[in-house]
């Protein structure tokens, strides 16, 4: 009875809050796993490998981009980091949800592997909240903010081809919401199927 | 920016618990009505026409049948009770959400009449589980029970085209599923798009 676990996939502009809402279902949700990526930068001081990281060395990973193992992946202060398609296909089987936080464009490719992952876009409540957000962390020049609010609006000409989308005006509303579209996706017929025709065996649905 | 309700349609065998499911999510979700029936029946004391019943006469209520304005209707203890699809749609246009508590054979019938309902079936755990309940009632005779568990047979062959399953082992977790299937409804991005358009009327999405 052992089922395929669900793969959400969740994008939004910076500053729209969503690393806070994923970490707060995944706390939540007992089923529920972040993806481990792929990384060619050394382990930390208690990073452990499979948990933290897929840590790989450079020609590992050479080789991985050359098989299309990534679903995307990216260079950043020197290392790079990728989603394997492979890791992610990994824990599903194992019947665990996962949560993948990935770019609009890193979505789309995904969406070409992994057809039967549920899109989630999460959006401020209005371009003005969102700027009033990104100044107030105060860690960004104005410069910065001004890129990423121009970045904002490319990326929510996206939205509209995701399968939810969740604004994220009041937090606990946005977070109740968000779980409730995980939780409900368990739901859906088609994921219950199998575990059902076994349960009614004598049916024979 | 008033969006139109969600029309959730819900049927179960009898004993799987979708009077009580259904009562736990309507008393929590304050944006949720219980669709209201035409009926022939004399209200009975403090019954309010149009919020417990619409109250028609017999001749109203033939020509409403004649006008093919009933998704379903039936004839119980002499009175006739209907589900009109004009009174769903008025509920949904005031931007509530309706709740709709039906037979598989009523809920395909409304499946033409209102292709953007979702449908959500209920079941036991299993089969021995809904007899023991159905025993546990000591309401009905052996016979009643024998009857009622022939007819779920039936109904569950049904599920399969429903949306969603809810299996109602134990009766917080299904009411938990029930209440996110709900919610997570009105997060789908075909629900909130017209509304994402006007908040965000300067990207001209």
């Amino acid at each position: 009875m052992q089922h395929r676990g669900n793969l959400f996939v969740v994008s939004a502009p910076s500053g729209a809050g969503k690393t806070s809402l994923c970490k707060a279902v995944i706390d939540i949700l007992p089923n529920l796993r972040h993806s481990v990526s792929h990384t060619t930068r050394s382990p930390r001081t208690g990073e452990v490998d499979g948990q933290d990281y897929h840590f790989v060395s450079n020609a590992q990973f050479d080789a991985m981009v050359a098989d299309g193992a990534f679903v995307e992946w990216a260079l950043v202060h020197g290392n790079r980091y990728g989603t394997a398609v492979a890791s992610l296909e990994q824990v599903r089987d194992a019947g665990c949800d996962l949560l993948l936080e990935i770019d609009c464009q890193g979505a789309a490719q995904l969406k070409e592997r992994c057809p039967d992952a549920i899109f989630i876009f999460i959006l401020p409540p209005s371009l003005q909240e969102l700027e009033s957000r990104l100044k107030g962390r105060q860690t960004d020049t104005p410069e910065v903010i001004a890129q990423r609010l121009l970045n904002a609006r490319d990326e929510m000409r996206e939205m509209f081809w995701y399968d939810y989308l969740v604004i994220n005006d009041e937090f606990d509303l946005a977070s109740q919401q968000l779980q409730a579209i995980l939780l409900a996706s368990g739901c859906r017929t088609e994921v219950l199927k199998a575990q059902v025709q076994v349960l009614f065996e004598e049916l024979d649905l």
